[in-house]
């Protein structure tokens, strides 16, 4: 997402992970952790959906996805950058994956944890726009993917108005491209 | 350890979880997500001991804690901080507190996860001082606290031979503070 909205070129290689893709020893070379994903850029291999975010704001975002010269700034783009990884991997990911992919788990304490995380991003969200700043970051990015998809995990967004507002921000960003419209997993 | 590294004046306040002041009113005030460290400094607050490092390190270290104008090296920071509040804390500080706490848990998948994050921090650090680039960053702290606790959950550092001399580089810096120095959870 955030390559097309920093209008980059860039190729998409699936990677098979009901065949275990991800831990054969070429790709393993590239993440020695055999995870998705990992950017190559002209050689340059960066693994980690936050470090990727981080590394094209900072390379690519002409200072406007990363405010990496102020450091208040940049501290609350960490925070943000945490509580995706964490709170909302956690709650919003886990209750989707529950769900859609029918695995066992404690559906009810991951969608617990989702309402708890969503209710935490409405708070800060109510009077601004963005989560850090009067523009948007990585760390709206890095959030957004897991909140725009919760209705799969049977969460209503709209329970959440300041969260639904957001998102529709985000949608509106030159360039968005809608999950959907991504290369499906294989 | 950050804010001794730099040299900086600070007071710690210890926040009594036994007695759940962590969700007190006045604690939630400063995070909403109720949880440990957080650093006021001056009423900038920041949170997630990650967030606190990036901060310090963007305000405080003179480029050379935090490589924020290399968008490459900035990048693999950002992995490194990430592999320290996952792979680390999974494997690490889980073992560690299911020793020390006598808690419940997994304790040899904790270890065996352990084992996995140290061997991946052995490997890349074969042949480099720090995790990225030449001086120590944010990265290195970030692992660093956990790497240097793992015989407290029952594991050998010095099976990782690349681990155990990065600790002694990182211990042997201006301004290292022992965690045992650090003031007692209360």
């Amino acid at each position: 997402m955030l390559l097309s909205l920093l209008d980059l070129d860039y190729e998409t290689v699936p990677i098979n992970m009901a065949d275990m893709a991800h831990k054969a020893p070429e790709f393993v070379a590239l993440n020695p952790l055999g995870q998705v994903p990992v950017l190559d850029d002209d050689g340059d291999i960066i693994r980690d959906s936050q470090a990727i975010l981080v590394y094209l704001a900072a390379k690519y975002g002409a200072g406007g996805w990363l405010p990496a010269d102020d450091p208040s700034a940049l501290g609350h783009v960490s925070e943000w950058l945490s509580f995706s990884a964490n709170e909302m991997l956690h709650g919003c990911a886990v209750s989707r994956a529950l769900v859609l992919f029918n695995r066992e788990g404690d559906l009810e304490g991951a969608r617990s944890l989702a309402r708890r995380a969503l209710s935490v991003l409405d708070s800060h969200l109510a009077g601004r726009d963005w989560l850090v700043g009067g523009s948007p970051t990585v760390a709206d990015i890095a959030n957004y993917v897991y909140a725009a998809l919760v209705h799969q995990g049977g969460i209503n967004p709209h329970e959440f108005a300041h969260v639904s507002a957001w998102l529709g921000r985000v949608e509106a960003l030159d360039g968005y491209i809608a999950m959907a419209a991504l290369p499906a997993p294989n």
